[in-house]
């Protein structure tokens, strides 16, 4: 069985929550039922883990990422701004896809610019919720 | 009644501690009693909260961002390299001040950017413990 | 008796004429009558100079900048652009706030640099004219 | 009947000749008899043109673009120098996905700034030919 | 008689066809007829030329640029991008009128910078296709 | 009738007297006899106003800009530097051509950036004074 | 007896885990014993803290910088980007010396910078594992 | 004889007034008896203009700049920001010296570039009062 | 017999047609008259092959590029702009010697930069048309 | 025997002539003699050298660099322009610590910059001249 | 009597030699005689001393800045490059005075920073040989 | 009889020396003697010079640039900092050819600049010794 871990990071707790007329009402627990469902028949176990820390992130790569067999990761603003989590990758074994929601390249510039880019095993930007989706697809 | 709560970041717990014959012995929570007491007739709740850890930060602006009237936020030197709390601030409801003690505008070139700042519903800046002081007023 | 002056820059004048819908129809002449009757109790003296010359700008800071109590100090786009206003600032003794009334770190680049606020007292933005009236309750 | 068609820019006809003990002997038409099996059961007609011509992906961008369910772009170099490009994706009705085969952000540092992201619906990036794949799979 | 030609960069044949409600739905021929007809009483030819091909615009320029008496050159994205396009500019000897019917500075950085302007006779931006009217109106 | 204004910025009032042997002998005020002799049949007023006083062109702007139907507005060395000209553009109703005489793109670096072309109606730069004669057919 | 704290900052705890045939297999808990050993002779007691969490070294620096009489700090990627770090080292008043294990001058660009070697006592890079022994040395 | 003028920019007239313990409490025209007292015996006619207004020196240098032997400029702040300035210099017959009081390259980094400096006859930073001086002996 | 083939770039074509009167009369078609009967002794075959077309100029390089002895490529103001250009010299197997026949290093700052210089075998600059005969002298 | 030279550059046979009141009225003679008897128990043997002259750090460099056991180099201000001395570290065979006796991280910008350092062995800084004895510390 | 000296950098020492016909036949010892002649009746001793050689240079600045009253140094491209004779210059105690004969800041963009400046008395720019004597006169 | 000499700067006297598994045991001495032989028909006389000292080059240049009939200079790091050596290329007669054994534009971003270069008559870039052949037979 393929074990694979979905983790994100600063603010995304707020999905669900932050305008919801837009993002709609269901947060990231309701997104991982229906994720879950989508594999229900292949042999994958999907965990989901977030953190406003970047130390509890740090942790957890750490504690995972030795023995999975997939990270997907999502490290919001800590994307444009940590070096820590960008080593954390680069040391660990388990490969990982980074994942964005929105397309960070319409937005700000200091959002253009990702530590964890190169040091990921791919790159995914823009899809929505579907981006994780296609990242769990690349690993099966 | 307003609920006014003031968020400290990184350090900010040194004050009264650190170089006492230039700052005073006081510190924030002796401030907190001179401030409460300044506005002990106004019909106003006045929290405060600091920390050192990012997470906790942000923690607390999920915490009370949809339910509070103000918050008063002095990120420390995370005001500078912050891209989360800054996202914090604009995903929340309630309305923040950014707040700093000295003139940032003296000191290093790496402290005259401010990630909150585009963010914030205004700027206090330079007048030691008196800025959190014209913050409340601004709130009431 | 505090005297103090609200010294305005380039433009400012407009206020009330230019999209009244949105900044409504008063001028600045209408807002001190408001401000001066917000602080008819305290035993200070407002006045108020405005101008689109950067010199009549630095003729008035050298006249007053050795007499008066205080200077609330809106430069306009001279903020940006004027070293001799800063110079000039620096070269009196009367202690300068530089105040904004919109938030000029969500408008364009060179709008987040200032060349009076490493010589300021203090500085206030984003608040709308009540920023001015933070200033003069910071001088009283 | 959905109907995609993959655009590659220069160079990347010279897949499967250039280096193949590192890339493999199979080119790029290999690869699309592989794709189109992938998705024989889906009802979908897969179309691939390739050009060393900007003017040729422009004409092409601009002749399915009004009509076509999705455009999958990998410009190659052209991704980092032409504007010309990025105006066709924005002035065009069909949604683009922009693919890269390699980790660019591995790469120079000229390779981590692409003209078409900020205008493309999705960015996938360093899977290797399966980026091609998972785009299809986002269409579908 | 006056040889005048007018020549259009990549994406400029979309006109009419893109954005209609806003554009209108004349295309740039349909203009030609009209802008024929406002110099029908001058003793001037005129012609027109679009290409998405940086390298059917050098040989056009080549090709005309000893001849005709006038060039009007809307080099559309390749303004901001193209050395060639300039340096044939500067090859030729017909003058060369630079014209941008939209207003360049008021849209992203990298279109405030053009390779074209410094070889140009003069430079026309911002009137819509009012600005080759005016361009023709310089030469007659 | 159609009201139109030229306003010319410092050092324009030198023209005639600078290098005669290059600009010829002629001052602006002849320039504005032949303008208006062109345009007699129009039924336009044309007006001239020339400072090197950067306040009192922006007195005039806010004097003529509520009013008046055009405005050609030749800077000189203040298009490069003055942030309250371009916000005085910004804040008046009525359109401003921004015209140079020279190709500011053939000369230093420091030229070829404009606060006022942002703001402008449309931008006119090489044709010597011819620029402004197009300008004045523009607003007919 | 001299207190003396090293403190080791994110990903620093993968040491003997990460490329163990490069690295070798020992941890620094491992290397600890080393050192103690090293200078069991000298009146010194050496602590050691690792923390993946920027706000517990920020706690940990203010609880022994008041009291210990020296600190050795790696803090690992957070050199680069935590002006916080910084802040604290320059609050308290035991010394700090900076310490890296490799050659951070042979890798990316933004390792070259450290916001904390300002405020350090002294540097010491490159050295591996020695380079705290060095710093020991220098206390005693 | 010989005409030369001295021409001081914004705040210079502070001079005398400002930290007169530093600077002395002698005026610019205290200085200019000394100055005149100096060469009494040249056929010399020393005359002073200081203003804050850049328009009213922009108006001097024009009136004195086609009929005086020597302009001697100060032009303070002004120096490093107006494009205006430079360009009246430029275009008058008179010859410009350039002076500051104070060692420019020993304050701020924006003092250290000047516009005035490419179109200066020479350049004197750093003598103090003295620099006037030596300007004019250089005229003799 | 080694086969040579010499690449020339845009607006090459120009050659012998452009400012004669400095250049000479001379196309390159004569100077290649010129260079075959310089080596007509040695045993080489000289190709010559000239695109105002980046597309026609990848399509040439990927042709000749895995079975030519040596390709001589002056690619004209491409160089300065062409990732593409530089991708085919990196991805064929025949060496390249960039050859420019001015010394750019004379010239704008943006033809300082050649995107081929690092992929090239080698570079010769500033020797007129006998860099190309240099160049050829090499490959023998 | 261990073999190390103290190599060190510009301006350092001031030592103990310049503002002896702070660095004492030892000159680095009078240190060499204090460094040799600290390490008199063991084998090694400390030369010195010092020189103005980049040239005659080079020949020193190549000299013993193929030799003896240890370098430590103190290039002065060279440390920030020479690559010349960089390269000759980097092409001789005995290891070079580079030493700095200042904190050049709390000096002016250009201070941060070392050529040296991507090609030493390891950066000893900040630590005075007890920085030449931890680097000996480290060869023993 | 005064003793002055006067340092020539690199290149000074064509002075006479390079383009006679523009820069004269004489050379700097020429100079000499005739600036010792306009001084021969002041009590001061002029010595000249030029080399090539930074190393020289210093050794020089070293040997006189102890106990010469001026220096005035003209260190040709020196002064653009290096820190080490901005650090001698600082190092010393008799005052040095910066000399160019030629405007520096008419030439290149890199001539325009000196290293020297902020640690020089004064700056004399432009004036030709002329500089040195004004040098002199100050010392005076 | 030409006369050709050939400067080297720093480090080039290593060749041989350095890593002679990859560049051969043969010093630059060794190349001279397969040079000279090269040429033995031809009235050309080589001259050799190296030197690790900027000023010992300078002194070269001055001394053989007036009567010598072509120079090859490879400064080695000095071309990349140096602005004296390219000042004395300018101002000597003899054309001077700019050679470089490696491929500088494959190596670290400053050795892609050269001051000498703009001075240069031609520059020959990574053809390792054969360049300085390249240069000879320009010459010739």
């Amino acid at each position: 069985m393929l074990r694979i871990i979905i983790i994100n990071g600063p603010n995304l707790n707020l999905l669900g929550r932050r305008e919801p007329e837009i993002y709609g009402e269901d947060t990231f627990e309701d997104f991982m039922i229906h994720l879950r469902g989508k594999f229900v028949d292949d042999d994958v176990d999907l965990t989901y883990f977030q953190s406003n820390h970047e130390g509890l992130l740090l942790d957890k790569l750490h504690e995972v990422g030795f023995s999975y067999d997939g990270i997907i990761l999502n490290a919001g603003a800590l994307t444009h701004t940590s070096v820590a989590l960008a080593d954390a990758v680069a040391g660990i074994e388990t490969p990982v896809i980074e994942v964005h929601i929105s397309n960070v390249h319409k937005r700000e510039a200091f959002r253009h610019h990702s530590y964890i880019s190169p040091v990921a095993e791919g790159i995914i930007v823009g899809f929505g919720l579907r981006g994780y989706e296609l990242a769990v697809q690349y690993f099966l």
